[in-house]
């Protein structure tokens, strides 16, 4: 591995002291608009982007507030992602008549177009950095203190930066840099966004989750949305990368514009070894099993396993990301690297008295915090963020109890998930119309009721309190069952009523959503007031010492806000085995076999003969990447769309903690690929026309 | 945590030079007969055995060729074991109309005995040390030489052993120390072993994956087999120990002498953290999501419960076992103390010169090795060990297609399982009339196939060997729906047909074990040839070393031979709250719930009345037990059966790496509650009058 910690000034790219074998051209970075690496780019690829470039740029990306990016191909509103961003959507709008998940959609005019239930489309307007009047606000706190004057201060700036405009508007702050800076980030925000075109999960997904992560590749993983404005039109916007069907040459300049979602590049020994020996570990066994049961379910009917193939795309996809991640922090030199590079950082501090008095020892700070973090761990994932209860039912009673609870606040007092700024987001998933399978939701929380009390111990007063003397599945039968909370009705109206409406209810869910929140509240208030504020105010100081160390050029961890990443079209040596960049149609008929999740769809078999088998299909560049890029678009300096991001190959799933450009590549869809099918595969006339794909 | 490493000499118990904290009465051990820690036994506990207790204690004892413990507890061949270690019997004997499993099954006289299919008992009769012989014929030897010769010489001192007798002996060579010494066990070899008694699951398991490994607990895992001779009557045993219903006081001296499979206690670092990086955590995965296949299964119907009840049980016992391991080697102070210790040993040798060329650089080889193992391990667990076909039909076929093939070499160059010493228990396995379930034999194969290619990777050219362009489910399916294999007399015939049989044969199940024994040879052969030779030379050299270092009065890790532990009754301190070492029947009625795994059995609720409340039901004792302990006699100075052993606390699942006195207990069953139980609950006068019950 090389070293993950960069340091730059003004652009010119220095390795680290430490880093020995660092190439001078590393693709390494996921840069923030306000710090591009703008020297890196002129000196390395020629190129320079100016600020009509750069803001035309950031205009024509969108994130999906989901988790995933996009961005507008189109001056009506079209937005290109990918199809497994938009699964949750299509799934909702199928049942059991009208499978759109294996059979796919696509809209043949804007009356066609299909609302995804609560799905929320953001462009990023402008930035401001505030860090100043945060760390003036947060000046000598800690602890509860540090908690609730943070959370004022971020309600208060998010509120005046979003005004009146809070249907349209969203402002978020981003913690940058492990809180060494505050910036706000100001979204136009979307709630009303169509499914304009999805292909089959075959063709999306193919390969399934042996495939996944890996290359050559052979998918199909984008999905076409169209933003409509208030008054129920297509969005007429100014700013989207026009589609070039001839992509990039392999070596050329690509950026990805994109969200990543989160990275611990900056973490200390002790933080890495708690996601190496019980973060990590901790999720893969619970969601291993998770996957087990979904597996079996959907072997018992085609029903179930169309019910359950969303749920288990995604349980798949994270399991095999964090075996990534797990093994990236087992290889042999990972961990001992980081330890040298945070050794010789924490002496630098250390040996100086000066420094040593500026910064004292935040190292030795968050490796205690550790300890209590690691002791509530268990309880507060079970618990707090809710695998112990999973179900729909249950869910959305939680946010009936607490968001009542919350909203009857003032908004600077609120956990921040209910702020202000965040109630529509809430209210349009609580809202959304979306299906409900019982017998699913009753596996679920049959399932993980038993798994609460299996974690957290069948004495644990915590599940006394929760199961009594019933058993998960009665307890689950009885939710199921019962409940009305699968009418969007009743949810509303619970909601409408406010805390009291909530109190008064019987509905067995809101009952077992009370009881779970009782435990839940104290788990995440010492999160919230012991840990959290603790291990930021340390991670503060951290920034600060970095900064002087490393000179304050550096990129920050990924926080699911817009970042550029820069690369080039290239494969990778494997095993002694070179991997060239590109795929081709040829071989995705050379890869199908008769049996999922290598069958081809019905259309592709059709429409064989009319395609171009040497036409790229799939490619591979070595921009810095994470979870939350899917769907980003990767341009070229033209500003043309030349790929749409969808993946990582396995090499990347380190990504989370260093960048190895020698193996770590981005993997995306050609252009060329979503030409030849919305042309000959699935006849899109009306589409190819206004992506103008000649 | 304590040392794991414990020097005695001659008896009298030193810590050793790292173990500053060691307490002076340590339970850590499990003692072979011929190295028993009698000076301990003396002054610690006043207890001198005589020659005479010592060989009527190992008569007594038994050992499950499956992998459990047992003792003979009457004069007419009676042997008290664990109702988990007789449940696959149990369910070989079941079916849909017998649910043997859940109702229990008690024998109302010699005739109602029901065979087990292929349960074979051995009692230990003598050890002889080969030490010398075994070095003789390895010295100088590596690699497949040192292979092929310890295979060789191995087999000519197991077959001098049995002689004529191998339907009535059974010789086994015992590694111990690592191979430091070799010994050659001599068993008496029982084949007719019939069920006597077995309670209800609800009862044998009452607590069921939620109380396992934990304590207090209220499980009556206790069942009865019997052992007839080759005549086809009940055996005559001279030896056996009589249960005292009273059970042993706390603080009294009580000893197990049981069989523990595996620990793992001198292994090097490199080695450990070949455990802790790989092989726990592939494993805990793998399995998770198995457990989760077979949770949903068994919600299927009650049929499917039950036939997927002893999998299911065996399977969550192991992720329970493998969990707890996993924990303990990532205790804060493990890992450290073992490299402090490592790191001393080592040095003892390096920066003596004389030392340094009498034993080389083990540690190096051990570390050069597990780069080869790593790289192997996946390959090696998936294909040659089996998890990547998990089937019946494939065990049988790949039984006959190795077996064949091997038993028509000579003795000598065969795979060890398949030595003349071991055929009869291969045979036996082989043509046991067992039931067969087709629908969960599909579910098995196919999952595990799914996971063969998943976890070699789906381009890998075994799956591709394996899998051809099938689907693993289509595979599974042309498997089980056309194998002939599901008869007995089919296998029967096939094998006695030997090899040109088994090769003609187009049982498409036979062909499958064909394409995978080929790849799995190659790796058991990588395996046998460069990894376990260089590994065993490796630890022979550190045995010598060690015991240079530290005396030859030491035990060695467990092997799955019979061993002698002391301890006392006692409870232990846990989070500030005292855990007392009983518990008493009128606490099981006081736990149970409605609803499994807490629900009790009818039987228990019609007994209630008639039951002593407080009655011992299940205790805690010090002794130093591990997995293959199961069912073990606990026994006072007299030689009286004061325990049932039937599991270990939770803190017991670091046993496998270090013995930590203050909280590692073994938990058994009081004789007070097999007493009442058979008295009143399942009116057994008949065994309550063999087993003198007064």
């Amino acid at each position: 591995m090389k070293n993950a910690i960069r340091s730059t000034t003004r652009g010119v790219l220095l390795a680290s002291t430490l880093c020995v074998s660092l190439p001078t051209l590393a693709a390494e970075g996921m840069w923030t608009m306000d710090n591009l690496p703008l020297a890196i780019l002129e000196k390395t690829y020629g190129f320079k982007p100016t600020p009509a470039w750069l803001n035309k740029s950031m205009r024509s990306s969108v994130r999906l507030a989901g988790g995933c990016s996009g961005s507008f191909v189109s001056a009506q509103g079209l937005v290109l992602t990918n199809h497994h961003c938009v699964i949750g959507c299509v799934e909702d709008l199928s049942s059991e008549k009208q499978d759109l998940i294996n059979k796919g959609f696509l809209a043949k005019s804007n009356s066609e177009e299909k609302q995804c239930p609560g799905m929320e489309v953001n462009r990023l307007e402008k930035t401001e950095d505030v860090t100043a009047r945060m760390q003036k606000a947060l000046a000598g706190l800690s602890g509860k203190a540090f908690s609730e004057a943070k959370k004022a201060e971020q309600s208060l700036i998010e509120k005046a930066c979003v005004g009146d405009a809070g249907d349209e508007r969203r402002c978020d702050i981003v913690e940058l840099y492990g809180g060494g800076e505050y910036h706000v980030y100001q979204y136009a925000r979307y709630q009303d966004v169509r499914l304009v075109f999805s292909p089959e999960y075959a063709s999306g997904f193919f390969g399934g989750d042996p495939d996944n992560f890996n290359f050559p590749r052979y998918n199909l993983d984008m999905s076409l949305l169209r933003v409509y404005d208030r008054a129920g039109k297509p969005l007429a916007n100014a700013d989207w990368f026009p589609i070039n069907p001839k992509g990039a040459k392999a070596g050329e300049l690509v950026m990805t514009l994109g969200h990543p979602g989160s990275t611990q590049r900056q973490l200390t020994m002790v933080e890495l070894e708690t996601q190496r020996d019980l973060v990590l570990p901790f999720r893969l066994m619970l969601t291993s099993e998770y996957r087990g049961v979904l597996l079996q379910y959907s072997t018992q009917s085609e029903e179930k396993a169309r019910i359950a193939q969303t749920e288990l795309t995604m349980v798949e996809n994270g399991i095999k990301a964090r075996t990534g991640m797990f093994q990236a922090l087992l290889l042999p030199n990972v961990m001992q690297q980081k330890r040298e590079q945070e050794n010789v950082f924490r002496s630098w501090v250390k040996n100086d008295p000066e420094r040593s008095k500026t910064y004292g020892d935040p190292w030795q700070t968050l490796s205690d915090t550790q300890i209590a973090w690691r002791n509530l761990y268990v309880d507060y994932v079970m618990v707090e963020v809710g695998f112990g209860a999973m179900s729909q039912h249950v869910n959305w009673a939680r946010t009936l109890v607490r968001g009542t609870a919350e909203t009857a606040k003032p908004d600077s007092d609120r956990l921040r998930e209910f702020s202000d700024a965040s109630l529509p987001a809430v209210q349009a998933g609580l809202f959304a119309e979306v299906p409900l399978y019982p017998d699913f939701e009753r596996t679920k929380l049959a399932w993980s009721l038993s798994k609460l009390r299996e974690k957290l111990g069948v004495d644990n007063p915590v599940v006394k309190g929760i199961l009594g003397k019933q058993s998960p599945e009665a307890l689950a039968n009885e939710i199921v069952s019962n409940s009305k909370l699968g009418d969007a009705a009743v949810r509303k109206q619970l909601w409408q009523g406010g805390i009291d409406a909530v109190k008064r209810s019987d509905d067995p869910a809101i009952k077992l959503a009370y009881l779970i929140d009782e435990h839940a509240r104290k788990f995440r208030t010492e999160y919230d007031q012991n840990i959290e504020p603790v291990q930021k105010a340390a991670a503060n100081q951290l920034a600060k010492a970095r900064f002087a160390h490393q000179g304050t050029r550096v990129y920050p961890d990924a926080t699911f806000s817009l970042r550029l990443s820069h690369g080039v079209i290239r494969g990778w040596e494997e095993k002694g085995k070179t991997i060239t960049p590109f795929t081709d149609i040829g071989g995705l008929f050379e890869r199908a076999t008769d049996y999922d999740p290598f069958k081809l769809a019905d259309s592709w078999v059709a429409a064989q003969k009319k395609l171009n088998q040497k036409a790229h299909f799939n490619q591979v560049s070595t921009n810095d990447i994470v979870g939350g890029n899917s769907g980003s678009p990767l341009i070229n300096a033209k500003g043309e769309l030349v790929g749409l991001i969808f993946d990582g190959n396995i090499n990347s799933l380190g990504g989370s903690y260093f960048f190895d450009e020698s193996v770590n590549r981005a993997v995306s869809v050609h252009p060329a690929a979503m030409t030849e099918a919305l042309k000959h595969v699935y006849k899109a006339k009306r589409l190819v026309k206004e992506l103008e794909l000649h």
